[in-house]
């Protein structure tokens, strides 16, 4: 079967078990070949195979529901739901969706980009059916990394609860991106070893209803074999949440697959059934990767395994070049303490956790106890590195504003894959947190126009008593390491061309700072550049003095407009009394979809081309 | 002993149990009698006297450092170190907090509002206490409530991990602020009839140390005493996380609690005592509350349980009239359904979930999944009415971005308690839900001036199909029940005086509304005034026909000044090139602390008063 020509997995139904092995083994190759010419998340892809056809063979979508957390290990339910075709197009401007997305198929009934939101949603969707006297089955598939998480818990607490039909399928395979953490993996570790009572118990029912008197047979020996369940299987944690447990199976087995879904499918109440998978699974270098290098990757050659869009020479991305600065900065002062959430390798920290064990800590997918752990430690004279990436940020604010700003503690935000983040798209662009970290009291906002700035900036955050956001984009700089670090005096910012015939000044952070500047003296344009390097505090000096000129002034932003920098020279403006226009550029009031950086802003006009452009227009205008 | 003499714990240490006993009577009474004058969170305060005194017994504060979930239970030790003298300024302003503060005292190391930070805190004050080499203990003191919640369960995953010296006092009375909910409230009620194994074996292990070669003994008996254990004591949950039970203990036996207390501080790693208290032990009435009546109460009389400030004739608290709303709208539309987290009391909302028990989900103190749920209830055709408090709403703010926003999904979000809330202070005052909400796409934000309005709010936002937040605040208006619901388009404003004669135009929205519009009569002052009625999306055609008038306009808010509306029709007013200067009141950039909302509104001179003479001496310079 040619793999794009699937349209709908309808055909499964009549697919023999050897069929369904065979069909795994061509998505594998489908998958490693595309994804080596697209990218893409392709070591939890290649986990779910398996489970993803056996789930689509006893289940009936789109009638059922099925639910992927996070949605980046939902490539191989595109393929089963007739969107092999669009592969060569993932994750691109326009093409297919690397998560699942309403929009693009009536299989995808839900969406996530962040982790641990599928139980709680399954919930909802399973009550809303119930209520509605409907019919059909909710299944979540839900990784071990996302089920660590506490709003999966609190998800398991209610489903424990409510007692609602609903099926967890809980993808265990000890990794979320890299390898998991927590008290909590050991109990899933065990549970993974331990016997597999529920297979059997099925076979043993099965078996029995095919007996004359068999239901009443299980009937009656309903209690007895509870009372076995609890000396033979440890259900673990589920068994605290009341939720029925069935496993551990081989993720890859399909009859173990097969059964253990089908047992799930007859369950009355919710049940959770436990898959052992392989991250990586038939790709050997994504399957001995316990980094998390091979969670989602560029293009790659697929007999070596080697990435294709390395690092050029001299560059660094900048999560690098901040964990770098982190790690010269922990050598200097022994209170630096660094905090991820799940996030070494994409931090790029694992130098900092090698060296420094006992001061880096992986909180797993915990945003929010990342940031009150950080409070713990600033209240108790440390200073913490926190890094975590800008959309998922979002997760621990109400404790950046309770604990951190509230309490006025110092600590250090490094807030990675800051602005667009190009192909992973809607859910992780990170163009709020100006807009909700600058309403809160203390809060420090800051932004490096380059690597030597980053680093100057990290040197000033570890000197300064506050809280303090230092954002930064996903992608690559020239690194040109500091030879001592200098001290930015918090709320100053610089005049990077500052021209003496000027005709409009230009406000703007960040790389977008170097890229305009850049443009101004190739062409010679009679702009002043101002590098806004603090968002909060604003260098209110400099602005009444580059209001004092009186030139058209344009602010460029690639963040959310409302609550972002524009609003907070307005403010300034009007407080002033400065009555003037001025031109701000920004993302305004949409969630941004996927494609390149360029791609997206050129789609919204708010490209460094357009934004030169309009000053152009402006300054014709007034000639 | 007199309570008010008290200056610090120490005198505890020479007390006999007997002592302690009539300690804690005392401390109840003097609970009791000055509660009754001030209000404050008397239910959960009596709850622990026991256990506080206990802890100061046998821990030593400041040096030991003990943190308080919320804080809100930490009377007795305000009592026990010194600040019962100062309990006739409870939750007044420039008084006591009704929290743990570190300005107020060094026993106090830590603060919180919210709920569920404090273990993560203090893993971090433990992980900062062995780096530094230091020998000092932290004990955590959480509630069940608390402890169901996926802030606590991540940070018990890390505890569990990490195994550092920290105690958790896990403070069980089966109550948040009302009845608790959620699988995991039952496998606590069977933990809290388990076997009291700890004790005992504490008792063998004293024994034994008296004994010559005891240590041996006990060492040799280790593994042993392990399998025991298991098969004795089910640690429930705590054993999934890894961490050592003790308990369960009766929280209101002094001499249990110190056994108890001191086998934890001698443990190694982390550990859990488990005390079962009775909420409002001692005093009838609030032992005798399952609603959550007397969590937090207003002054009351002390014999017959009565409280002071009943609302008065004709009047009913927002709440209750949102919830009352609610109601009358879930006769007519079987698809809203109603959701809480943890606040059916505090929301009013027993008669919805009398009335439709198959609607009415209360979610335990879980925002994050709240708002995940209400997703999945939208995503499958219902109308949910999600009632959370604004600044609790926070810990939601990544899934109402996210979930609902970005797939524009249908959800009315009641934001109780918006705006200040007086003597909750600093944690609960709900001022950031404009400038968080208002830079998140698709979502709708609006603001009631008087009952009738909130009910047609509501009615709007029911058949509206969009995130739609409504704001109430805390404290009562007059209810008058419409006779039939009336839509309000969405984004329009009304002119609620229209002043021919203008001399300034003010524009502001909730029941600040009424107010001005009272004043402007009562005085007869020469003003316009708008309902800015929707914060989001604003009324761009008053905006402009306003502007038009070309006389000076006042936006009077008390919430946040960063990200507020005026930063919305400063941002209008940039866009359409009008260029005048507008006068804006609202909170710059601070914490509010706790106090009467007049005393606070005076205090950072955004009263009303302040704001009309503000307008007054604006137009004496003028003329």
């Amino acid at each position: 079967m040619k793999i794009e020509d699937i349209r709908d997995p309808s055909f499964l139904k009549q697919m023999n078990e050897e069929e369904c092995r065979e069909l795994a083994e061509e998505i594998r190759s489908f998958l490693i070949s595309s994804l080596s010419k697209t990218g893409g998340h392709i070591a939890s892809n290649l986990g779910v195979v398996e489970l993803t056809i056996a789930l689509h063979k006893i289940f009936n979508a789109p009638e059922d529901k099925i639910l992927f957390d996070v949605g980046h290990q939902s490539y191989v339910h595109k393929i089963l739901t007739g969107r092999a075709k669009d592969f060569p197009t993932l994750r691109q401007f326009g093409g297919l969706s690397g998560f699942q997305k309403r929009k693009e198929s009536v299989y995808d009934c839900f969406e996530a980009g962040h982790s641990s939101t599928a139980l709680s949603s399954a919930l909802g969707m399973a009550i809303a059916r119930d209520l509605n006297h409907e019919n059909y089955q909710v299944i979540a598939v839900v990784g071990d990394g996302a089920l660590n998480t506490g709003l999966s818990l609190e998800a398991l607490n209610e489903i424990g609860d409510e007692k609602k039909k609903l099926i967890i399928i809980f993808n265990d395979n000890n990794m979320s991106i890299s390898r998991n953490v927590g008290a909590l993996t050991r109990s899933f570790a065990k549970l993974r070893n331990s016997t597999s009572y529920n297979s059997l118990k099925d076979n043993v029912k099965s078996a029995l209803r095919n007996v004359k008197n068999g239901t009443a047979i299980i009937q009656s020996i309903h209690n007895f074999k509870d009372s076995i369940k609890r000396s033979v299987v440890d259900s673990g944690i589920f068994r605290e949440f009341d939720i029925d447990y069935i496993g551990p199976v081989d993720g890859h087995d399909i009859p173990q697959l097969l059964k253990a879904f089908e047992v799930a499918r007859k369950k009355e109440g919710p049940c959770v059934v436990h898959c052992v998978t392989t991250k990586g699974k038939g790709y050997r270098y994504a399957e001995e990767d316990i980094t998390g290098k091979w969670h989602g990757v560029s293009r790659f050659d697929i007999a070596s395994g080697k990435l294709l869009n390395e690092v050029p020479e001299g560059y660094a991305s900048y999560s690098a070049i901040v964990a770098d600065t982190v790690f010269e900065l922990m050598k200097d002062n022994k209170d630096i303490v660094a905090i991820t959430p799940a996030m070494i390798t994409g931090s790029h920290l694992g130098r900092v956790f090698a060296e420094y064990p006992d001061r880096a800590f992986d909180c797993g997918i915990a945003e929010g106890h990342a940031v009150s752990f950080a409070a713990g430690l600033s209240l108790s004279g440390k200073h913490p590195f926190l890094s975590i990436y800008s959309s998922f940020l979002q997760r621990g604010y109400d404790q950046l504003s309770q604990d951190l700003c509230r309490m006025d503690l110092p600590c250090i935000i490094g807030v990675d894959r800051a602005g667009l983040v190009g192909e992973d798209g809607e859910t992780h662009h990170g163009v709020f947190d100006i807009a909700y970290g600058r309403s809160l009291p203390n809060m420090i906002i800051a932004q490096g126009k380059d690597s030597r700035e980053i680093q100057n900036l990290l040197y000033t955050a570890s000197h300064t008593k506050h809280p303090f956001m230092i954002r930064y984009p996903k992608g690559n700089a020239r690194f040109e390491k500091v030879s001592h670090f200098e001290e930015i005096p918090v709320g100053k910012w610089e005049i990077c061309v500052n021209n003496v015939d000027e005709e409009a000044i230009i406000i703007t952070y960040g790389e977008d700072v170097g890229k305009i500047e850049e443009l101004i003296s190739e062409n010679n344009l009679p702009y002043t550049l101002v590098n806004a390097r603090y968002l909060k505090p604003v260098d209110e000096d400099m602005l009444e003095e580059i209001f004092h000129r009186n030139k058209p002034v344009y602010v460029y932003t690639a963040d959310i407009l409302k609550g972002g920098l524009g609003d907070e020279i307005l403010e300034f403006m009007n407080r002033k009394g400065i009555m003037t226009n001025i031109t701000v550029f920004g993302i305004d009031d949409i969630f941004v979809s996927q494609g390149s950086n360029l791609q997206l802003k050129e789609s919204l006009r708010i490209d460094i081309r357009s934004f030169l452009q309009r000053i152009e227009e402006d300054r014709r205008k007034t000639c």
